[in-house]
């Protein structure tokens, strides 16, 4: 059983590596930098993004997004309040977002009017880090109240992810969070990583992270012009 | 490929369904009340084992544990504090836990020897849903810190579940967590379904989930004799 199945599974990521390649030319070819958020279910994705739809937006940046979930619309409809252009992709039970998926969901957007694309993927911690989605960069999210082990026991989604971002910030001293356990475990499995400390709700660190992906936007356009 | 694919799923979830029948015979014959505990990760689902289990133990039952994880002993090491017998799933990247890995790690165990069997499920909202482990219970937790909605959004988990448990309510205030909103949403998902509020690091409500799934036991074996 299972060589068949493993085999049909490496069938369906190597289509969706060929699918996100080309989504990847389309958004170089665009200047559209594109965010994957990965994170675990509650961690803070849609708070943040919000925040960060809302700051660009004021700052005259070109911003839209997807937003990936297994059921409802609550993200698409709570996240329009930003007033950036946004969809939902509803994925019916499936647990990550696949490339076809994001395609399917551009159809008639001009990416070529975007500076930024952010798409939300599937609270889950586990799958959603095989499917690459032609993304500039990868981010994964981490509250304060999950705990610092997490990097530890999800090596491979914080190994596949480009910064990390710890979010709820305001939260650590109610968590007894332990800063430098964190970053220590972070560190083990991504050494290097760029590590971003936020707080939607509290609008702490959310200019820095809007500042820092405005310059990873600028730095990708130097290297592809 | 995605008929194919699906095809074959449908086949190895039936193979181990029929796995989680003889499982369940197998408990119900030792008179083992078994739990399989599903969340998000970082949800403190072995921080309310390692009260569980302590708490069991020195009121004389006999307890044992089987912890799934991606990577690292690290939970097995943390819950053999408690006294009772532990040991680890490392599922090496698979996202849940299936019927032929508990079965495996059962193996050498009186099972007549335990009152109950708690297994804790990789963190995942999603793809656990699926995998019937034998249990006479599921349990889902879901922390104040991860926002009310988790019900509507991960509705397949939820409505798969007998219970649920409202982990950290000591950081509700913090959180601004609404009580009656999650409550209304578990029961959108799941009508009537058993709602306890702990803390394991506060020490509040343990108890009274301890009491729970004795009298739950005592429910079962009453059927089954």
């Amino acid at each position: 059983m299972k060589p068949r199945l493993l085999e049909l599974k490496e069938a369906v990521l190597s289509k969706n590596d060929l699918l996100a390649e080309e989504l990847r030319n389309d958004f170089a070819h665009n200047n559209t930098f594109v965010l994957n958020w990965v994170s675990s279910p509650g961690s803070g994705k849609t708070a943040l993004l919000e925040a960060t739809l809302t700051q660009m937006h004021e700052a005259g940046l070109s911003v839209a997004a997807l937003v990936g979930d297994l059921a409802t619309e609550n993200d698409a409809n709570r996240l329009k309040r930003s007033g950036v252009p946004i969809r939902q992709i509803v994925t019916d039970g499936i647990c990550h977002l696949e490339a076809d998926m994001v395609r399917n969901r551009l159809d008639g957007w001009d990416l070529s009017t975007f500076d930024f694309l952010f798409i939300e993927n599937v609270g889950n911690l586990v799958c959603p880090s095989s499917y690459d989605l032609g993304e500039n960069l990868r981010v994964v999210l981490m509250s304060v109240t999950e705990g610092e082990d997490k990097p530890l026991k999800y090596p491979t989604m914080f190994n596949s992810a480009d910064v990390a971002v710890i979010t709820k910030i305001d939260l650590a001293e109610a968590c007894e969070f332990d800063r430098r356990l964190a970053y220590e475990n972070i560190n083990a499995i991504r050494p290097g990583m760029h590590i971003i400390e936020t707080s939607a709700k509290k609008a702490i660190g959310v200019s820095d992270w809007v500042d820092f992906l405005v310059q990873m936007r600028q730095a990708a356009m130097t290297k592809t012009s």
